[in-house]
């Protein structure tokens, strides 16, 4: 089995060389692009956001670290191309519609196809953050829906 | 500044609903996909892959955990779509055809635009690990080149 200790930090872009915008390799740089805190919409208890890339055009690509409280998760979501997950650190749980709530550890790696109802979060005892990466369909990768309610969130 | 530890395992799939794939939400549990060498003709030095995911279409994205030893690198080579490296651990080196290599860190994320010549690595004191995300542009998301000469390496 193959370890290795990452350290994701919030972060800046930064061109590094004087070439025109898209044609040359960038860097974003550590602890200068500030976090953003989830908004109570989208999110339920205290969730931060690390932006970490969003690429441009013709990728679709773009990437947060995503930081849970104990008890904080996201509403219930779809994404028109689908996510992908890096669980970084802690313990989570996520949950597809009509199934049953599983758990997540750091090292594992989510994929949540199109159009999956779904929602994911830390456990009620430890937080969780994870790599969180998603493409655009026609500048939208999520499609928000209504809160996890304390009962949906609680049941095994 | 915020920083979040992240440990990331060599992983394979596991369905963990018994849906029609593509349509269930999967986690690849750690450490039982293999690690692979990076091959000779795309790679100098001691490189190990640790495949993370391949999302399905309509999804273009996949990524990898690539390991680095000291004064191993990738051949030259330019992505279709570009490619975003997440530095996790360590130092190494990137340079873009034509210009200065540059130094980079753990916790910084680099973003390669389209067609870019380009070779990243350690650097040759020490090792260096990123996960890489790519997008396929007709099954295809990379173009490997010529080799990295021991004194293109060296180079400032």
């Amino acid at each position: 089995m193959t370890v290795a200790i990452a350290v994701l930090l919030s972060a800046s872009f930064s061109t590094f060389a004087a070439d025109i915008q898209g044609e040359s390799i960038t860097v974003a740089r550590s602890g200068s692009q500030p976090s953003v805190p989830g908004g109570m919409q989208r999110f339920s208890g205290s969730v931060r956001i690390d932006p970490l890339f969003q690429s441009a055009a013709p990728s679709r690509l773009s990437g947060g670290l995503v930081t849970f409280e104990p008890g904080a998760r996201t509403a219930w979501h779809t994404h028109p191309l689908g996510q992908t997950l890096l669980i970084t650190s802690g313990r989570g749980w996520i949950q597809q519609w009509g199934h049953e709530k599983q758990e997540v550890v750091a090292g594992e790696v989510v994929s949540i196809p199109p159009g999956v109802k779904h929602w994911h979060g830390a456990t009620s005892t430890t937080g969780m953050t994870h790599v969180a990466l998603q493409e655009a369909l026609d500048s939208k990768n999520v499609n928000w829906l209504e809160q996890v309610t304390d009962e949906q969130y609680r049941q095994p």
